[in-house]
């Protein structure tokens, strides 16, 4: 089974490489009757795209979207959706003397061994441009979440080495776009961004942690036993490239808590619902939604591309020698991971909402 | 789409209730060849069942396995292996106090809130008997592993706040199993065990670390873009009951690294394979296995069942209350997981080892 | 991937072999809040079973059906449903002189091929006994079906060269059962009888053709492109054993038919609604479902166990040679094909009425 | 479950409407290193695009096919393969009519109910244009079966009545894209051209049989129980709009036959290799392939759209009215079917072949 499709009920297939002809999602089982236009789609897409700021890598790509089907008098029909990006800056000569030589900290040397033969230009399929798929298909599913009232949620709580401090969902909001390193927190954005010229200037790179929150979701979502709500999100999460580590909710410090602490009490609201006091589950327990904000968060190793001389191993001479990564590259990843962790975020949501029979057509027409 | 399947090549079909007539599993896509006997599994369902020692539920189940099909004059034959173990020391009425009132930290009121209906006994699918089938289906897996030179362990590295030092591969064989704690470091085993004796009386739980390696992978396993190696194991590991988070090889520390700090080398070995000189990847980079050891880990929480007051909602009256959660109940969680989580592991790898052609009858028949 | 599962909604994966301990399924998907026990499977049980009559294999099975899960208090609960039935009338030594030896129009020589290594045992998993598990579990797709007012009948239309005279509904629901030959015209079932007892006096045996129709089937069930639902319905029934061929509505008659004739016009009836005139499209247009009844018929070769003189190889001698083939078999499939034939399309419909959102535990429990 | 998607090793997911801005297909799961051109898809389309001849749409569309990922330096790389079809003679507005009349038929009234919305022109997904993305994958699978040895041919056996007579391999071979009717025996051919003018002078249509051929498959292709090699090819043949029914090897005539006409003897060839004497069973016994040739046939209904008056229903007012169906049509179907029916057939080839581990990459760049 090949691997480039995510999802059951909502579902999209990615493909595409770095300097190829265009890079491209297919959007299958979106319900008839969303309003969908290719500006919804863009507006991900360009806070995904790269040259956007001093963060990111060089590499100027508008990453306009075409849709191709699926949509008709600016409605979803509950066909395939396909879009479309084309690569305009490609530089593939630029990767030529990487052709035989695997790069520390990439999948080169890996996609070699599996494949027998690879399209080597900026890592091929193995580069972070194959998220513009995933930021496509997540800006048609956040889209369709939000008719339905749930809301997905990124920012920067870590990077190299700063941390922010606690923030609300209001200040994600208003905040997260307005520093280019995409910290709720601007005190914090500014130290992170002082981290990151430093890391460039070393020729080097940062790693950093993202936390996802996503509100409005419904009680139950969620399949028992493989399908949990959490193993989903941990599975998605941890397919971007980058993400060493998932948590959710109190994640690595519930080793160290009782349960006397962690567990989540039930109480009443003046409305007669039920929630829990604390969110120390955040926001799933038994693999179900329990209907508290979703929290969860992903560390993010530092770039594998850096300038500073690195070993390595000709696989053509077979001998041993250093390398210095040239090409356009982030300095640090997390920023731009924002709408990509976004995204898959989204698409897990959506994917369930659907499945569970919560989001149709006959709501989204009626 | 129901969650009862896990795996794409190598699938296994759990069922079961904590206090139904029996719990089992279907194992489908064991390739033809493999010698199997009821002891094979007996034995990890062992290391997995109740009873066992003072850190875990005294409920008294032998876990004795049936194997119904799909193994003929000893080898399996390709087809699909049922496995049943009957419930025997079931004891529902013990829980007809929680017909209406949910557990915190538990998945009760969603259940209800799902199926409009739940089997409360003993948390009905959502109890942690429902790992029998997981690790029956995953012995098969570690054995099949093991002919192809693959071996999969687990460990607790902390427990209650005490962290065990760094061992060897040789040292988890040797010993853990040798501590009712499933810690390989003895000494630290010790302190946990009596953090594990304090919690009880105080009627509360505690949580703790299980670490994951797999040695003998090949490299190239894994599935780009969505499957990936890392994305499938997080997903696998999330998806059991009470843990929340996964990382992999430096994980949530890698926030924290700079890229010439996590990047791992490529390096020469006297025979002429390429390998990394340190593992910050645990073993996956791209998504894809480097071919050196593969590390994960994954943090469990607390036990939910403590007989410490807490605080719920009765369904039925609709009234806060409180609930001192009685039944039998493990102290703490990560011990008895050592062995699902290898299951899980296991199953992971044996997927993939499938599904790239790796694994078959070919190999295990010539 | 394995191939014992059917069906992404509602989810049925089946084990066993012929001689083996016990054949079973687990069934994935049903909604909670249907009231089940073990009568309403083993009902359907009893129609297959072997031995019921002088047109089926004297193997004297009581297929006795055991729940293992998924029901709490007569209710199903939306987890899994394992039923198991134990083989109690195995005869496995009966089978040794085939051991190497393939019985023409039997999977034996393939299984060799594909596996290696086969359970030769009454055909092991090629037998007909695996389509148990396939009862089994359309026994529950039925009575889900029927909450949601739909039926499915299947009916012998031609047996042996004998062809029943067109009947009604009604005539099948009456009919079907009251005759061994399982034909709802009562004269033709006579006539079909006879050439059962004159192929099972010359050690051959005959074909025929089932029919089934569905009843109460909603418009506009099943999805574009490729999981159309005639496409689901061709798969499932071509999966059943001996099965040749499949056709709907008019089927193989429209390839000398006219556009004029084939298409079914639209009219209305006096409630306002919009049905077709005629029905050659057998309630199926575009892959979805027309809201009329919902019609198909199939071939099914004559039992290939036959004790008439036959040429085959001796596989460990490899010397051609004549077989007889002993044991206890069915002179004519499609009586027993009925309540098969039936299961795989209430499969089929259950699957896509939960897929379609339109078959869920809301109704059930309201 | 969205339904664009079909295959489980070698999968293709296709997209567009009839009158949209393309239609394509992403191909996922080809081995690295196949040499694959624009031109090898190209051809295959050609065989199917409109206005080729007086037997089908004067719709003229070059149906000119880009490949934008997957190929690199004329190979294929393991990624996914994302082709694209701009729709270029669309002629939208002739449609207008029909936005609220269904034709008889045609999906038009059911994709109404089903998705509440639909995009009428043309058919939008429900067009027969979607099988260019088919074809388009299908043509990769040809390519991929071909460097195999395994070969698949489709040719016209009955049309409007006119039956052909018994061809060979090589007659197909040589004379199927000869005549426009695409009838390997080239007098009957003559004959069904003669019916194909008569129903379009008539303003009707005419249905027949296509007969689908594939030599080279070895032996033990296909999985029990569900995934049988014929249930696939069931499946995929009946997802084809038009089809209304499948049969394999002796099909519905097996009804008639005894089991000793049916079964296929065991004979040795010079060889060694057991081969069966006859091939009633059409290449397929128990679900897996025997190593002789694979023969099927799918029975075709006559084009839909007809200019003769039909009855029909205005759904804006509801009122009963007549149709007389304008636009661009085939007068007959199977001729331009020849080439998608080989591609599903391909494709399910395809697919067991890598599913089984027989056809993978090792092989290609070896």
């Amino acid at each position: 089974m090949p691997g480039n499709t995510f999802g059951h009920s909502f579902r999209i297939t990615t493909w595409g490489e770095s300097h190829g002809a265009a890079v491209g999602v297919v959007v299958d089982g979106v319900p008839a009757g969303l309003e969908l236009t290719e500006a919804d789609v863009q507006k991900e897409l360009s806070r995904r795209r790269p040259g956007q700021s001093e963060v990111s890598t060089p590499r100027s790509e508008s990453d306009t979207v075409e849709i191709l089907s699926g949509v008709f008098e600016g409605m979803t029909t509950g066909t395939p959706i396909s879009m479309l990006v084309r690569n305009k800056n490609a530089n593939p000569g630029a990767y030529d003397y990487i052709r035989n030589i695997p790069r520390p900290g990439h999948a080169d040397l890996f996609y070699m061994e599996k494949y027998g033969f690879r399209d080597h230009r900026g890592g091929g399929r193995s580069s972070g441009r194959e998220t513009v798929g995933r930021v496509a298909g997540g800006a048609i599913a956040k889209k369709l979440l939000s008719s339905f009232g749930i809301e997905v949620l990124a920012h920067v709580i870590e990077l190299g080495g700063v941390k922010a401090r606690q923030v609300t969902v209001e200040e994600i909001r208003d905040n997260v776009d307005r520093t280019v390193v995409r910290c709720a927190d601007m005190e914090a954005a500014e130290k992170m961004l002082e981290q990151v010229r430093l890391a460039r200037e070393e020729g080097d790179s940062i790693g950093g942690i993202v936390e996802l929150i996503a509100t409005g979701v419904p009680e139950g979502l969620g399949e028992p036993v493989f399908d949990k709500l959490d193993a989903d999100i941990a599975g998605a999460l941890m397919s971007i490239g980058a993400v060493k580590g998932v948590e959710i909710g109190a994640g690595f410090d519930c080793a160290r808590m009782k349960g006397s602490q962690m567990n989540d009490a039930f109480v009443m609201e003046d409305d007669g619902s039920v929630i829990t006091e604390t969110n120390n589950a955040g926001g799933i327990i038994g693999g179900l939604s329990t209907g508290m904000p979703l929290i969860c968060r992903i560390a993010v190793k530092p770039t594998p591309s850096i300038s500073k001389k690195q070993k390595t191993v000709d696989m053509s001479s077979m001998e041993e020698m250093d390398i210095e990564v040239r090409g356009r590259h982030d300095p640090t990843i997390p920023p731009r991971m924002v709408p990509v962790a976004e995204s898959m975020l989204a698409l897990v949501l959506a994917d369930h909402m659907i499945r569970s029979g919560r989001m149709n057509s006959e709501y989204l027409l009626r």
